[in-house]
């Protein structure tokens, strides 16, 4: 493991991340990726340890991803999904938490359908005075930490495999593509990717981009002007580089990589979107558009992908573009760091 | 460890336990607790053994606190619970129990909505000639042991943490509150607080008293006289000093220790309880309440706590009063306790 | 462990297994036998290695089985089960055997409830080019071979517990009784047993009978014969020694073996069969329908059990007849075999 500084006790939002802190995640998650291609893939790191997994709302891919890493840093796990849980009980979601604080849990990785509720458990702990840590596993349309920093660490990877940092990203041009206002993914990419200098570009429909962008809109009227105008033109945000486009074109051209967004089909009997046909057509990501892109440009998903609808179901399993599968292995990896980094801070 | 003599196999009920057996519990705990508090909380006691939870009712908290007992102790562990069992696909319990028998379990913990089970299985095994032994993780309104063991490891804990025993309890005051006719919990701890020389006062609306006890009245009178009389008085029961109350007061008046129980709200419906806020203000233990208690006071609660019924929200988390996360942390101390005599007594 | 030469990567189907492979696999399982009488029951065999347990369609039994297999081999688990899973969000079953891949997994157990699923998986590992082996843990109708090696090494270590090998079942007779049309575990214990040169005799009633049978039925005009004809005759199927009967009685005539298999209770509502108690009447083993056969004759099945249905409840519990609880024992021994055989050929 790289020797490094890391005082972070909690990991509930990217917003205050530094780029010490996201460099320290990279290089400690690319020492595990390479335990991770030996034949005998743990360390004793977290021996002891308990890492519990408090999952609110249901999760196969993420839940798998924090439990395969814990055990692969050889801590303990607890699994708890809502529904064998007390919260049918009557009990508050604070005294779950404290429950499993006095048992004796190291670390809990939380995922909640409501925002704030991973931040509310960590300031209880606080205030407590306890040491027990905080990963927040998405919670509601807030933020999803663990996911950006795995797709922080794909991009870079594939930029530099031996040594990726934060830095690699400069001026790269990152499109963001899909329902970007329900999506907690997007909410922590956009603060790490903007970190990094690149050039991020998000694409929605009107009705899937958040309102709160338009807070913003720098002062040179863009953010002023009417809907038609904002449309097809870009407007770029604060000192932060990012545009904001309601058509696809504009953010595909010459990215180097693309970040598509998975679309709940909940979403249209919510009349935000027109038929997942229209969509597709209009927003999904396919072979022939990636030819405004960088030559090699390659597509991202955090999964799973309605396959048709986001991306066109050729390109997804096109190893030439798509890092959909490396972004699942960079999950561990990453996942591994954030577990180590946090729990060695303990001892 | 202790080195004690422990020949109990299976652990079903606490009527037949012996004073011998409480401290074997207590000091076994009290070693684990010392454990629970290093960094590396693990011993190889039971390495290579399967700890079964066979949860045929839904259980979060009892169920992860066996698991991580069972874990810190470096047994390997299965979870079963009924919702994905074959129960529904028409074999019986005892079919299922010799299954997992089969497989090569070596302790069962075992929890069932119906009174009986672990002792049905228990029987079961013992008539099979094999070695598996059953943990009573809670049988219908019968018995809940590790529960009240840990309640009275907790509570033993309070008085002197360096050396819990049982005869540290002799002639304290001991009051239960709450829902006794349905609770495990109260059955068990009658058992555990009234071997300890306690003072055990019950106290329940009456429609929450089990009729039992009536068979315990002595004869002086009190056992016959009308519903009115006995409201207001206390009746000695056996040659244990246990005392039912129909009024919350009494019970609480001098008393060193408070056990609060769990208000099923189900109760409710079937015209038990009047409303759970007018519960609350006759049987729900607040701050103010507590005044009649004696000054230094501890109160309990098995959990999941209704707050604002069973007890007040602030005198729960108040640390000066409330064991509740202690009881919590005494569970994975007892119940490690419990699988290694168990266990150890296998080999 | 026997020093043996393996070179299958996936267990999906026995129909291709080789005398050699049967063998392999029931020495293999001879000394994991051995193994799991030992007090500690843990081999280091797949250290590091993931197992992950896909099961699409809910299992207890199974599930528990191979979790405990592979736990014995120091391999870390991850389970999961439909209900939890990201299949209800629109994700292909491919993608998330891809996403399993993707993090780490070495050896995929999968169930489904369609024919081929493991096959088609397995497929797309082969065409992705990566080590990932699959073992199939019940497709559908399809195959179970993991219950059907378990089923032989049952019986031949009944015949010779030191050394269990399918030459001992040359000229065995075996009956196998039951609902055969819908059975996956029939399927595969047809290739094996006939392949060790056993007579095989199928029980069932004709509407419980596959169609496909016909296809075997040699040209000696019998597969031409009226219903009426076959229906109280023999038929000798290929070079293989399998018989077919619509009445029990010519199957249990002098068998060694009786193989029962689990009746599913919905296929009384698709007017498949008469009534349970008339099922048992015409094909449930009991005691006395025994004395058919040969005097030392053991009875199987794969469990659940439905009680008095396929088998009379006192023979389930005979120890002198049922070798029930022998094959679940044998199931943990012959998934570890096969875990062990497939792992040990990735390094």
């Amino acid at each position: 493991m790289p020797t490094t500084t890391w005082n972070r006790h909690h990991v509930l939002t990217l917003a205050d991340f530094t780029k010490a802190e996201y460099n320290t995640v990279l290089q400690t998650a690319a020492s595990f990726q390479e335990v991770l291609s030996r034949r005998t893939k743990k360390v004793p790191s977290l021996q002891g340890q308990v890492v519990a997994n408090l999952f609110f709302e249901a999760s196969t891919r993420t839940r798998s991803s924090f439990e395969l890493a814990a055990k692969r840093l050889s801590a303990d796990t607890l699994n708890f999904t809502s529904a064998t849980s007390s919260i049918t009980k009557g009990e508050t979601i604070l005294d779950t938490a404290k429950t499993y604080l006095a048992m004796g849990t190291d670390i809990m990785v939380i995922r909640h359908r409501e925002a704030g509720v991973p931040q509310a458990i960590a300031t209880e702990m606080d205030r407590l005075g306890v040491k027990v840590s905080v990963l927040n596993a998405g919670d509601g349309q807030h933020e999803h930490p663990s996911q950006a920093l795995l797709d922080l660490f794909t991009i870079c990877s594939v930029i530099n495999p031996e040594n990726p940092r934060l830095e690699l990203l400069k001026n790269k041009k990152i499109a963001i593509v899909g329902d970007i206002l329900h999506s907690r993914v997007a909410r922590s990419n956009i603060w790490s990717l903007t970190a990094s200098g690149a050039q991020v570009h998000l694409a929605a429909p009107p009705t899937l981009l958040p309102q709160l962008f338009a807070d913003y809109v720098k002062d040179d009227g863009v953010g002023k002007c009417e809907r038609e105008k904002i449309a097809n033109s870009q407007s770029k945000i604060q000192n932060r580089n990012l545009f904001i486009h309601w058509e696809l074109e504009p953010a595909l051209k010459n990215a180097d990589f693309v970040m598509t967004l998975r679309l709940q089909k909940e979403r249209m009997t919510g009349h935000l979107l027109p038929s997942l046909r229209e969509y597709h057509q209009m927003f999904g990501i396919t072979c022939t558009k990636l030819q405004l892109c960088q030559p090699n440009v390659k597509v991202l998903h955090p999964g799973p992908v309605n396959r048709g609808v986001e991306i066109s179901s050729d390109l997804m399993d096109d190893p030439e573009f798509s890092l959909i599968q490396a972004q699942v292995t960079s999950g561990v990896a990453v996942r591994m760091a954030l577990l180590y980094l946090i729990g060695s801070g303990k001892s």
